[in-house]
């Protein structure tokens, strides 16, 4: 607060510039990885109608809504989640674009949740999705990407873990053994507390289907009761080399209700086996949310920024990648002009612009100031080089701030030298 | 409405992806100015305590604003712009960063009013600014970077024109003949509505200050009353060869009551001079938001996304250079594979994985298909290419999309190969 009688609500991030060039690294990471894996990418509305929301979720989320009437008396609420939205979005436009639709957004997401460490009330979430393709080659694409998106962070095998699950497995079991169709949500809840749920409380809740939670446990012990959905997911990410990356677990459902078949969680297999993102096959969304217009069956994932970002800064590969980025990127200039002679100053401002339109990151001093302090300034701005412009114009010198070397060449090369001395493999990419 | 009984709330845009490319152009072209400039990306949260945005603005948007309670009843908004915020985290954090601070912002922006064309309730708004230089070379500076934003969006001299004034000579002005500094604002604001007010109550409201509209005429129309600010702005971007972008308007005053100084607009210079960007020194803000523990002298300026992207969409050759961004970036794959043998769908995939790590963009059909089919799949897709995995795999065939041309390889040079394809001038850039 010091400063400030104002400071950020709780739970809301200020992303000052380092902040907000480790959320561009995620950023950039995200839409390259799902570029190249064919997909598109869209925006849905930060603000919606409250209804959308309780309509998808039955009420999941609604204690956590940044909830309010808007003034046209309108019923809004800030976006928890892209799903509802991308759901709307393609029951509206779908017929525009061949399928499958295979998306992906980028979006900032709001939860009225306790605020602690890895968790805030807003946050980023990547998103992506494959609507109009019932089979698992989606959900083995889409597994691919998720895979593609660890190593792009530079995570390598033994970091994470895809643990995949199929809803169905456990809707053939229940339904074999007697449960009906309406307590399936609440069979399936069961399931996914298993680890968590206190074993007295786990064995009342089973008694009532004449199950016990050995039976549970003995079914997730069991490869064989994988799905045939799973079984040729497998054999598509083993035919990409991805076989490494992914298990079979029962034990995962997933909490929401939407969810219709094949689910998966990425986890980090280190410390605390976080789940750092998850999704699954959610085939009657899209009727729900469009009245039964458009039926569209769908598979897709989020991973949202806290945990991801954790998980990079914990892990040595992961993080050098990410601060090579951030040293190339979150510089203020490549090159810092130093104008030794005041006189020269306009000619400086002409240079200046000469190097700015040729796409080189260039920075000067607004006021006339001593070389030392320029070259001071020059250091704290991150640029590689130093361009000093003397007495001696058209004459230039160019310091490398690194080495402390010099060179020297004229003012009308300058742009295509500064080029060539950024392209070398340890200097700083264009701008 | 078609197939969904939800639709995205007035005055809300839901970003489809042609959509979102285009807003994906923007903002890289906004990022990519701004850092080639030195200036540094920051984002402030898009929800703030109220309190924030009416003592900045002194109520001007107060009715306009997305204002709730939220569950901890804090009296909150969705940001209207992001200026107020700024001050706040330059305030909070300025101590620990070089001055002059350069820092940019693109971010989206509430206010609840009247949809049209051109306006909605939702907007995006790129925010440049310069805090802890009262001199104006930072003036010039930061229009100069108004200036750059205009060219690399393609635009050229007579397309537009930056407008600037100064406060400051309205000021001296109204000072010298007696308007006291309490009534400065009003008096302010007469000579903002100079061309727009009824001319009977224009000079009804001179007369307070035994002036008429001629006399203000007068002044706007002398080029001896600029400013030495703006003189020395003049003498800077004439350096850098932007004079013939500038012109003295003292007409300009811009409505906000928290600009202390040098204020400009950038100017469609076609049609119908609409401002495509506008800002100004607001030297007192940090201070009134620290409640004067911080002083930070400020220039800024807001370009939004509506009126720039008409704009383009007006401008012949700013357009096309778009659309030829578009093509290479709204694309949904570069490559698209052809398994024209179902038996080879596990090498297929193989291939799609090494395509896509060398950061090619590379689809695939998820279910077996004719090949005709696949074909026409590979042509809405937007791919450049086709390659064609057959029975006589490894050897592979590369079908050019647009000129109907074949080529032959090998699967294991195939990464080298279109590396290399994508590369020349005519491909798409790899992703």
């Amino acid at each position: 607060m010091a400063g400030s009688s104002f400071q950020a609500l709780p739970g809301f991030r200020d992303f000052i510039p380092r902040e907000c060039a480790i959320r561009n690294y995620l950023f950039e990471t995200w839409r390259s990885v799902a570029r190249r894996c064919g997909y598109v990418e869209y925006e849905s509305p930060v603000l919606e109608d409250t209804a959308l929301y309780l309509k998808k979720s039955g009420g999941e989320l609604s204690a956590q809504l940044f909830r309010f009437e808007d003034q046209g008396g309108r019923d809004v609420t800030l976006r928890p989640e892209v799903t509802a939205s991308l759901a709307r979005l393609a029951a509206e436009h779908q017929r525009h674009f061949p399928k499958p639709l295979k998306w992906f957004e980028i979006g900032q997401c709001f939860r009225y949740e306790k605020p602690q460490k890895g968790r805030g009330r807003e946050f980023h979430q990547f998103n992506v999705d494959i609507l109009g393709e019932a089979g698992p080659a989606a959900d083995a694409e889409l597994i691919a990407l998720a895979i593609e998106t660890m190593l792009a962070f530079g995570f390598v095998e033994g970091d994470f873990v895809v643990r995949v699950s199929d809803r169905q497995a456990w809707i053939d079991f229940a339904t074999a053994r007697g449960v009906t169709a309406e307590n399936l949500p609440d069979f399936l809840n069961i399931v996914d507390k298993i680890e968590r749920e206190k074993p007295e409380v786990l064995a009342q809740r089973l008694a009532a289907y004449q199950l016990t939670p050995d039976q549970i446990r003995a079914f997730i012990a069991d490869p064989g009761n994988s799905s045939a959905a799973y079984d040729a997911i497998r054999a598509d990410l083993d035919a990409r080399g991805f076989g490494g990356f992914v298990e079979l677990d029962l034990s995962i459902v997933r909490g929401l209700a939407y969810y219709t078949g094949v689910v998966f969680e990425v986890f980090d297999s280190k410390k605390s086996m976080r789940a750092v993102a998850g999704g699954g096959r959610y085939d009657t969304l899209v009727a729900t949310i469009s009245d039964g217009a458009v039926d569209l069956p769908a598979t897709g994932f989020a991973m949202g920024d806290y945990v991801i970002r954790n998980l990079i800064e914990e892990t040595t590969h992961a993080n050098m990648q990410m601060e090579v980025w951030l040293q190339r990127n979150a510089a203020n200039c490549d090159v810092y002009l130093v104008i030794a002679d005041e006189g020269r100053r306009a000619d400086s401002l002409k240079l200046l612009t000469d190097l700015r339109r040729a796409g080189i990151s260039t920075d000067y001093p607004l006021n006339p100031a001593k070389v030392t302090k320029q070259f001071q300034a020059a250091g704290k701005s991150g640029a590689r080089f130093a361009l000093v412009v003397g007495a001696e114009y058209p004459e230039l010198k160019l310091k490398i701030l690194s080495s402390r070397t010099e060179e020297s060449f004229s003012a009308e090369n300058a742009t295509e030298w500064l080029t060539d001395r950024l392209q070398q493999p340890d200097g700083p990419l264009l701008a």
